[in-house]
């Protein structure tokens, strides 16, 4: 079919709807033949590359280096570490072939813990050989029963990061370090500020101590985990007899991390910055930052300019396309609003003879009119401007829409705005609490001073703050 | 352990023994509890890090986009495409979860084929959708008997490229043009002097109309098919139904093409340029291009040039390592030259005060004398001249090993000899009886003149001037 620029679902009317309308109308993704697993199309993916640059980057600046591990990992390798174990199994997918149904089992990895402590027992011995700092770009795959687009899939796109230590406190501070990174990915890129706190005991991961989180709270007020760096201390050590010759001579055992992000950052994305017209892309995440449409760009005035602009862009290192194919203006126009191009510079003979071009600014709907000869100049400036708009106008909505609440009575109304709603409690019995009565989780806990004494869920001691939402 | 230098087997002795401790002492792979996997270690993971940076760009640059297809392939949908099935069958191995053994069978991709097929499909209806040019980067899955590091595995990376075209011209255009940029990888970035050609039919790909690949020659004389690029026709379009309005309102099949090279080519770069001290690397592959070794480093002056000259040419845009650990100056030459890094430097307390340091190259084992101030200058040119030798010495050995027979007699004293023989044969009965008595394989069709008119091998009439070779 030549594809049309159809009307998507208006997120008030039916926010589901509109999510999956935009994913497949701006082309991020399509499904398969194979339930659950979805293809990730160029403009979905390059948002993928983009995410990948900017942490690439920063975790070899940090001193980490990359690795590839097996994506098959034998059962009785997976089943080492207890807790971790019965946190995966229900999720796990195997591998096999058919004639070799003798040997092992293996499972296709859902997370990768158990290779890289192996491989590490194996090649450290010595303090001299700490700290290793590993990451892996790679896919894995958990059973999900219902699935959504880049949100919960039975395969999806992360990085894994695996770090050994000598000291606790190294491995604390690697395990907040990579926090900030997180928390600095969606200041800096992707303009979604970012809640960061400790998990609950109750949601922490399978075989960690600590579990922190970064969180999102999205256009229709619940909260989406976006990410999750770990303190395991020296449980999967002692589980699988990770252990160094320290400097006073006695054998250890190290101190250990993990932390990744995925493709569920895309999903953040959409959510957070997304309007009716489709999807709304922060600057500099976005594939294409500048759509350049020429106006009866048969005339060869109008080509000329077209492309040199184009070159100019392109060359100050800006992600520019020219569509100077036979559509529409008009249909271009809904085209890359759809999906979400900060900037449009539309091009015409007019405009030439004027020397004053007319660029509409996506998230905004604003149209400023530039002269011709600055727009070199003001593009850079504009797209910083419309990264820290984005930025503060998600933040807005995030505390617009945080309540704090010392009457368990109000938690139903409250939550049904949506938002986040802080609250000390006594712990773990008024999280069972809340979620039975109201489907609201726990999403991180709050480094605050008690609010109050007594948990409004159970009437017991309060003994932490914590922001409960519901959740993707 | 603390690793210590060992020394490895020398080539002369055991060829593939050397391969492995090379591998191993390198430490750019290890193998894994789960038979036939391997794990990419930092180092290992590096060198493809420089192979994917530099394809990636000049995918992009010749307008391909990537994308990531789901690792599970519905059975049913690998069976449409009949040679291709039968190509892939023995090697596939399944993914499966416990309690769904209702639905359909999934198999773990050994190839994406199918995948790019059912959604091009989906997406393209008109002239104006072609062509599509999309690659992904992703591991796949073969279940391979016997494995050998990075040459043959049961999981392996690479990159697929897969296009549609409107015209059987522009598809053979791709074909070659995807295959020249393989050639000039080899050219620009390995060292290593390819053989392109066309494939005979008897060794194409399951389910092309053409295959031509990348052949390099190894140290020991014994062939390795090093990446491929196919010109499908319209076969699989026909299978899956892929097809547009052209310009001429006429519904009609596209014309594709798939293209792709793996980590096999880590195996390339240790087996043509590496020696009995160890692994040897091109400059601009290499993860490491200048190690710079301190002598009597904690000497202020010592530390203070070494983290100077560091700093310089890291500021340049050189992967540099400054390696001030505590190890004997003697352990860490050993230690570099195994791994390969084309450039040493020393830096003591004479060479400060005489102004001029010691560079040793680690290819040609020669040394050079270079005063600190013409080092910056002097570095790009030296890692140019030893791309340059290394590529020209790995050409000469091509050369040098390169027989042209016309008595079949010669055969068995020739390939006993290592490298590539060059015969005018009838065809297919002769590239059998050349695999049954000698063990060796047709690696392409030569495209130059016949050599002469009767096939040595069976006395019929010559038809084409193939390349035979054993091979990895």
């Amino acid at each position: 079919m030549n594809k049309l620029v159809q009307s998507i679902t208006s997120r008030d009317q039916d926010f589901a709807q509109w999510y999956t309308d935009v994913c497949l109308k701006a082309e991020l993704m399509d499904y398969t033949e194979a339930k659950g697993f979805i293809i990730y199309r160029p403009y979905g993916y390059s948002i993928w590359e983009n995410i990948q640059s900017y942490l690439d980057k920063e975790f070899k600046r940090t001193g980490h280096q990359n690795v590839y591990m097996p994506m098959a990992i034998p059962e009785s390798l997976f089943q080492k570490e207890k807790d971790h174990v019965e946190g995966f199994s229900p999720e796990v997918a195997y591998l096999t072939h058919e004639g070799d149904e003798s040997e092992e089992k293996l499972i296709i990895r859902p997370t990768s813990e158990v290779l890289f402590c192996e491989h590490y027992r194996k090649i450290v011995s010595s303090y001299r050989d700490l700290p290793k700092k590993y990451n892996q770009w790679c896919s894995v795959v958990r059973w999900e029963k219902t699935t959504r687009p880049f949100l919960r899939g039975k395969e999806f796109l992360w990085q894994e990061g695996h770090t050994i230590h000598a000291t606790e406190a190294e491995a604390r501070e690697e395990t907040l370090g990579m926090l900030e990174i997180y928390r600095k990915l969606g200041e800096n890129l992707l303009a979604i500020p970012f809640t960061t706190g400790l998990k609950t005991e109750k949601e922490k991961f399978a075989g960690a101590i600590e579990t922190y989180a970064i969180e999102a709270l999205m256009h229709d007020g619940k909260a989406l985990q976006s990410g999750t760096s770990h303190y395991f201390g020296s449980g999967f050590a002692e589980a699988f007899n990770i252990t160094f010759q320290d400097k006073d001579n006695q054998l250890k055992h190290v101190y250990q991390t993990s932390w990744g992000v995925s493709t569920r950052l895309i999903g953040a994305v959409i959510m957070v910055h997304g309007d009716d017209e489709g999807l709304v892309l922060p600057p500099y995440v976005a594939p294409i930052q500048v759509v350049i449409i020429p106006i009866q760009s048969q005339k060869e005035v109008v080509k000329n300019a077209s492309e040199k602009l184009y070159e100019a862009l392109t060359s100050q290192g800006f992600r520019v396309t020219l569509d100077d194919s036979n559509r529409t203006p008009g249909w271009k126009f809904s085209e890359y609003e759809m999906k979400g191009v900060p900037l449009r510079i539309e091009i015409g003979p007019r405009d030439i003879e004027n020397g004053v071009l007319t660029v509409s600014i996506r998230h905004s709907r604003e149209k400023r009119q530039i002269p011709i000869n600055q727009i070199s100049h003001e593009i850079p400036k504009l797209l910083a401007e419309i990264h820290e708009a984005m930025y503060n106008k998600a933040l807005k909505h995030v505390k617009d829409n945080t309540y704090v609440i010392s009457d368990y009575q109000d938690f139903g109304p409250t939550i049904e705005k949506g938002g986040y709603i802080k609250m000390s409690v006594c712990g773990e019995e008024a999280e069972l609490k809340v979620k039975e009565d109201h489907q609201a989780t726990s999403r991180v806990i709050v480094d605050e001073p008690l609010l109050y004494d007594v948990c409004p869920v159970t009437g017991k001691k309060a003994t932490q703050t914590i922001l409960f939402a519901r959740a993707y």
